[in-house]
């Protein structure tokens, strides 16, 4: 049976196409769409209804041709006023509905523990400070400082968004926040495979392979049947090769020099040996990840650091009339036993205060109100499912360079590199290595010099920064000799996050699995509210998209809708689970 | 035997490492490069010394790592005060040429036919008036205005800067011109294949066939000894193959739909029949052009416009002391028989004028001298030489449009196209859709409307621009259906451009075929001056990019070189002409 889908969210819940939208035409609630003649009009309901009626209606209207994005939200007044919403974490999730509850009239009040808001989306600079957990103690312990140049910054959490994003997309159009292309592969990137002591070039192992591979199929299909001239002529244009139909190099993988003037027909980079290829294991090394769909191109990022998405979002809460109270550590949750509400206690400058509210809408990381938050009123059900969610391990190290080596002298007489942008994957210990796709050509620029998961986090994990940064730079160095030299790439100027370590995150993102049937409980479970229609959980944690502020954005819609009443409080099925592994880390 | 190369253009020709360079520390002539002391120290050379003697000492010490880029010009005094060089037609080579003259102490004068510098490098903006040869009378006339808004611009000649063009690079850092990411490829792009008559999405069609071709590898090695457990393991991320091996779809290829809460796990685009894909010919109608070196990530292009560059190039031209003479249109060009020398006639106002020099450099397309140009005093070889060169047929058409549809709808509720730059691809007449890589999220955008050779672009340019137009919009129109509203993409703010038909241009570039022995006897005769030293051919049509700017400048340096007396004036062998539609239009 297919699973029910809400498609209608641009539906009023008054008066289809009548009501007044006026106060609905600012930035984040949108303007009717215009139907276009071309398309099927939206479906339009009787005015009034019971939500659930109207859900049906809206699962009805749907046609097979309405497939893909929902849309974004695109709600009506009634505006709820006076009723109040108290948001646990100042997330992502938990601003954007600030956001948009603030919007519909309701008073919403975002309790954040940390400093800042943004949660795991973090952009760091001179002067911030990191904190983990100290090992023994279990308490937040400031591990180093930020110590980049002035306008210098390096994005420690999420770092790019991808096309199909289009909430996140959407929040930065309508709030000015600029995006530039962020470059995930260019072949002039780097690849040091785990069988192999070699650091090959993307272009050669990219497209040697891809040769190597047509002929192969080119030779054993050459005696059968289905090899028709067509097949053949689509293999050569893919794989680049010969007339007969061979794979000898090609110009794809670059040139063996650089063409000159008295030589104008250039030759190819020779071919790497396809044995040597097969036994580096290169792919291994995540070479592919480019290719899977979450970060094909086009990516963005925000010029100036991914933070300026939750500044923005902070920023329009606020403004719609949100308050956000920043060092606010929750501590007790008591949902109402005399009529829907809910308690939450929270410590604020050492004193214990206190909040009442309505709603409650709680993007603290799962595992954390399981293990810190004192809980009252939720059902087992909810219980057992907040211990059954894990957060993944994941660590960062960011480098500031003071020369853009990567980018290659272009004022030099020797062979340069010409990493614009992309990444360099590798089998040690850092995984990858991030070169800036912003301020090409200046003089400095900032890296990731590690972001790596599973047992690789929790080893980098578990060394002091100065460590960490020691491992890192060993790891770079493979790929650049330029990482060796202090002077270039200073030690002072390192920055490293164990997001598994981090108090108040404790991990990258929720670790769903297919394979286990519990998850698959707890993830339903955690879709429906608790005390009735009271306490929400929300963030990517709870989404399609773990690791990813689309998710994020798309769970704070969800329960958004929920609370209108506008989507329905219980889940009529659950056929899956999301597949952490490949939404973060791609397929392998 | 081993084509010779001059590899040592950084070394002084008085004295290595000696000489003050303080006078050469000015953008444009570098510094010296310094040593780094994991790699080969640059060759040093006894003072003084012939050319020859140099250049063989050069080659001589270019050692077998010392491959790749030759490095920026790099030239020492001694200045040549007063030596005059007249440099015809100022495009890129011509600019390029008068700008590092001039910095070397030549008095340097442009003559240019046209009214703007650049050439072939053209950006169309608002009040541009486009011209073109009359098919009858062969004169010159007006075919229309760009009325493009103000702000508005589309770039007619080159639009790109590949990562390893790094002239272009170098000189466009140097003079500030400021670049951003052009987008070669999305996967949301579109493909249009000539024996099918659908429009399909790029990630479809890529991930699908490479998903089909790993499946049948799979299939055809598994009963084979060659067939390891690594190699499956490849096919498997390569293809992403289900674990039997088989190709089942992927998300590489999109979504379905997009996820919802509720259904956490994506499921894949339904995978396109592989029969359908191999008969559509898809991969004739350039689909793979990204995957070929010249167009791979990541590209460039000057904020603002490619113009940008000539612009820039014409004021350190200016600055640097050459004078450029617009509209001053080159009739006779006469070699000296007393000694070394030229004599030039051109118009300027409906004058005849004449200008005598020591050196001239020509950039005018070799065709043009040939047809329009009286030559006195050069070589029969000479002659004969610039009789067999042809130039491209190339057309291109470009749009405004009035809002930005195919980066799609963030505001609706449907299937938005979410196409941020990229190529879309068709068997049509326009060949492909260019999306513009700049102002992101804007209101609106120039596209370029087809970009065309060959028979297709005899068939464009043939038309008039009103039915060239008519055309462009059917072709574009099977690509996104919003191109059919002419009050969306308005006709009176489209333009066009028949290169072939361009007063002193007559073609986009130097068609240079390997089969032809006489092109290969020609163009090693057009790198040989006429006249003793005295008149030098220039220009990407003598360079091994034909086509590209990184060519131009190539040739105007190679050009420097051999007027300085530091590259030979006769080329010891040729083996290779450019292979022009390899380098134009990518492997087919």
């Amino acid at each position: 049976m297919p699973l029910l889908r809400p498609r209608g969210l641009h539906l009023p819940i008054e008066q289809a196409g009548q009501a007044d939208r006026s106060a609905n035409t600012r930035t984040g609630i949108e303007k009717m769409t215009k139907n276009k003649t071309d398309r099927p009009a939206p479906v339009t309901t009787p005015q009034g209804g019971a939500a659930n009626a109207l859900y049906q209606a809206m699962i009805g209207g749907a046609g097979p041709e309405a497939t893909g994005w929902a849309g974004p939200l695109h709600f009506p007044v009634p505006r709820r006023r006076g009723e109040k919403v108290l948001i646990l974490g100042a997330g992502v999730a938990g601003l954007t509905a600030a956001y948009e509850l603030s919007l519909l009239g309701f008073d919403c009040t975002v309790l954040e523990a940390q400093n800042r808001v943004g949660g795991r989306n973090r952009t760091a600079r001179k002067g911030d400070k990191l904190y983990e957990l100290d090992d023994v103690t279990g308490e937040p312990v400031h591990t180093h400082t930020c110590r980049f140049d002035d306008n210098m910054y390096l994005n420690l959490g999420p770092g790019r968004i991808p096309y199909h994003h289009r909430r996140v997309l959407k929040y930065c159009r309508d709030f000015k926040v600029a995006l530039e292309p962020y470059v995930m592969e260019t072949t002039a990137n780097l690849v040091r495979p785990p069988h192999l002591e070699k650091t090959l070039p993307n272009r050669r192992v990219a497209n040697d392979t891809r040769g190597y591979l047509a002929a192969k199929l080119a030779e054993t299909l050459a005696e059968t049947d289905s090899f028709t001239g067509e097949l053949r002529d689509l293999l050569r244009v893919f794989g680049a090769l010969d007339v007969n139909g061979k794979y000898k190099g090609s110009t794809r993988s670059g040139y063996l020099d650089d063409p000159v003037i008295e030589e104008p027909f250039p030759t190819p980079a020779p071919p790497l040996p396809f044995e040597e290829l097969v036994e580096s294991g290169f792919w291994k090394a995540r070479f592919y990840q480019p290719v899977d769909y979450l970060w094909q191109a086009t990516m963005f990022q925000p010029a100036g650091g991914m933070d300026k998405v939750v500044d923005a979002l902070a920023r329009e809460a606020r403004l719609a009339g949100a308050e956000i109270v920043l060092q606010a550590e929750v501590t007790d949750i008591r949902l109402e036993t005399k009529g829907p509400g809910v308690t939450v206690q929270y410590l604020k400058g050492g004193k214990e205060c206190e909040a009442r509210a309505r709603y409650c809408v709680s993007n603290i990381p799962v595992p954390l109100l399981d293990d810190d938050i004192e809980l009252d009123g939720f059902s087992d059900a909810f219980e057992k499912a907040i211990g059954i969610v894990e957060f993944a391990k994941t660590c960062k190290v960011g480098w500031q360079a003071n020369r853009r080596f990567w980018e290659g002298d272009l004022d030099g007489i020797h062979d340069t590199e010409g990493i614009y942008g992309g990444i360099s994957w590798t089998a040690h210990n850092i995984t990858q290595l991030w070169y800036p796709s912003n301020d090409y050509f200046s003089a400095k620029g900032t890296l990731t010099g590690a972001y790596n998961f599973g047992d690789q986090a929790d080893e980098l994990g578990n060394l002091s920064p100065d460590d960490r940064i020691e491992l890192a730079r060993e790891g770079a160095a493979q790929l650049h000799p330029e990482f060796a030299d202090r002077s270039v790439v200073p030690d002072d100027k390192a920055v490293t996050i164990a997001w598994h370590k981090v108090p108040y995150q404790e991990g990258g993102w929720a670790d769903w699995k297919q394979s286990r049937k519990d998850h698959k409980e707890a993830y339903r479970q955690l879709l429906q509210p608790e005390g009735g229609d009271v306490f929400y959980v929300t963030g990517d944690q709870i989404s399609p998209l773990p690791g990813w502020q689309e998710g994020a954005m798309m769970s704070a819609h969800y329960v958004t809708q929920q609370i209108l009443g506008i989507m329905p409080l219980s889940v009529p099925e659950v056929v899956s689970v999301p597949d952490s592994v490949a939404l973060t880390q791609g397929l392998f």
